[in-house]
């Protein structure tokens, strides 16, 4: 196939780390093969230690991370519901969208793209919009490198009767994310960030209260492949194991390898791993006199300001020619004006952040 | 791992090529990196060879088989159109279902599980339900082992101005299949059939009258993830190649080696294979006195009626657990009546039909 070898710093896909590519290729098994049913399983229970959640629905879809926001917010709102949605760059925005294919009537708050949501605005727009099912909101923008708090808003909408919604593509396995703890009721995320896995899977969870939710639709769900009404009984396995879809067996072989990595490091330290190397690639940066976007940035995404008088394309270009390191370029607004480097799962060593910080001296040039 | 190698003679996934799991787990690229966009355009290609199309817009779908069907449906059917749906089995029955999520008001022609819709009933239909905007068939039906014929059906239809509109997860690879011959407007498949790739992926293509149709709808497709609009700027590639999703990397390195295989094998050599081996297969289960489910059967998927007296449980268990083959059970009406032996691609080979013959005298004892 000549498939050249990318230190992939961008963000996400991350480095998949060969263990992960040789569980990948390991036989496929039919889809209902009692193996493949413990491994499958087996993938459930360590997502759920992952998640740091009880919960019982916790599964991949099979399909990459934005399936997971469809299938959470197919699943939850019905056409004529109203929701709370957070705006602070794509995928906020990506979220209003699939909303509103969905039929729901979206109250949108917005801060500067970078800039994340104090909890007081939150309380705020709940208090406003009493009629508000649910509030979505993203954990780690991928397109900013924000990094949003959650602690306490779960507690906020509960008490309002709301659903707390989390997009948590960029930050599951990087950062901490207690699902039960935070009270978040519906959460998503993709395999190929910091997990570290091949795209191809989006694992989610849901709450007992957003399931209960689910279960008293007066509407089918739209989707026929998202609809957890069905999934839950391939997933859960409570009683009969009734087939759904033909699931896809070798990336689930690949997350199930990538889980075993995640938790054999142990979530504290895989935590504190991304945190350290952060500090360590932010002090180089700004001591060659780069500045970071987002105030609160994540550990896991380094969105910088491209330095006056780069050429944005041609250092991009020079880093994987020469380098074969890949970062990520700016997107909508920033497009041109930021980059995205990653520092995700079995990318973020010490050895790759001070190449790529060498890596940038050189082609900045 | 720890996964046992089986004979997979199901409905589906079939055995997988070593040479298909090693392409997978080569090194994982960005989806924007320019090594792979060019491994996803030349999968394009090879798909529009396997298909024997020019559709423009042919590219898979980053979700299983069904998922196909949903990205067809979502993007030709507005809310409030009308559709004829023909059910002979699950998966017809299946298409009614996504129809009506995305809003469709469905004319159902049903006949008989097992068998076939003769072109004059398709012709009476076109006649009754002018309005519809599109006939759903299956081509080749996974839960009945029935072949549809489809030639005349799509000039049929042009001339009423209908779209066609074909499921061909179980025969793409394994029975010819003409999608501009034909006239098909949109068609949709599985990797993990006649291709012998792993389960993840769903090869569709969208005829220009088809597209056409997408391009003036009143409403947004409901499926973000599926919508065409913006996925066809990601495939097709003309002018700006825009970002929508993640895509699958190493699930699309191995459709590449799968898609790569077929060609090299030739089309018209592998139908006579699956013709051939059927026909060999067929042969054997006869003079056992075993019967066929469908008059018309597919040469991919052989549904037999269960001998009188076996244990439909018991016998699967036996060939599980003392060959390592994995047949199907029956679906839906079919259950504990009909079994399913798959002879799909890298599965369809004198060695497994002589040994499953084998096996089965034995298990039946």
């Amino acid at each position: 196939m000549n498939i050249p070898e990318r230190i992939l710093m961008g963000p996400g896909p991350s480095t998949v780390p060969a263990r992960i590519l040789r569980a990948m290729s390991s036989p496929t098994l039919g889809h209902l093969d009692p193996r493949y049913i413990e491994i499958m399983d087996s993938v459930c229970i360590k997502l759920r230690k992952v998640y740091e959640t009880e919960n019982a629905l916790t599964f991949p879809v099979s399909a990459t991370g934005m399936a997971g926001m469809e299938c959470v917010v197919t699943n939850l709102m019905e056409p004529g519901d109203e929701a709370i949605v957070c705006v602070n760059g794509v995928f906020g925005g990506r979220m209003v969208d699939v909303m509103e294919r969905a039929g729901v009537t979206v109250h949108r708050l917005d801060v500067p793209w970078g800039e994340i949501f104090p909890l007081e605005m939150l309380g705020e727009a709940i208090q406003r919009y009493p009629k508000a099912k649910a509030l979505g909101i993203v954990h780690a923008e991928t397109s900013t490198g924000a990094h949003q708090p959650l602690e306490g808003l779960g507690n906020l909408l509960h008490d309002a009767g709301m659903l707390l919604i989390v997009d948590a593509v960029t930050s599951l396995g990087g950062h901490p994310l207690k699902v039960d703890e935070w009270g978040i009721d519906a959460i998503y995320s993709g395999t190929q960030k910091c997990l570290s896995c091949p795209p191809g899977l989006s694992p989610v969870s849901f709450s007992p209260r957003a399931v209960e939710i689910t279960e008293s639709r007066k509407t089918k769900v739209q989707s026929w492949y998202f609809d957890i009404s069905m999934l839950k009984d391939y997933y859960k396995g409570s009683g009969k194991r009734a087939y759904h879809h033909t699931a896809p067996v070798n990336m689930i072989y690949a997350l199930h390898e990538a889980l075993t990595i995640v938790l054999e490091e142990g979530l504290e330290a895989r935590h504190a791993r991304h945190a350290r190397l952060h500090r360590r690639l932010r002090a180089g940066l700004e001591s060659m006199g780069i500045q970071y976007v987002p105030e609160h940035s994540l550990h896991t995404l380094n969105c910088i300001h491209i330095p006056e008088g780069a050429d944005d394309a041609a250092v991009r270009a020079k880093l994987l020619d020469d380098y074969s390191i890949e970062i990520g370029a700016g997107l909508g607004p920033f497009a041109g004006k930021a980059w995205r480097i990653g520092l995700m799962g079995h990318s973020a060593t010490q050895a790759n952040v001070d190449l790529v910080l060498a890596a940038l001296v050189d082609c900045l040039e």
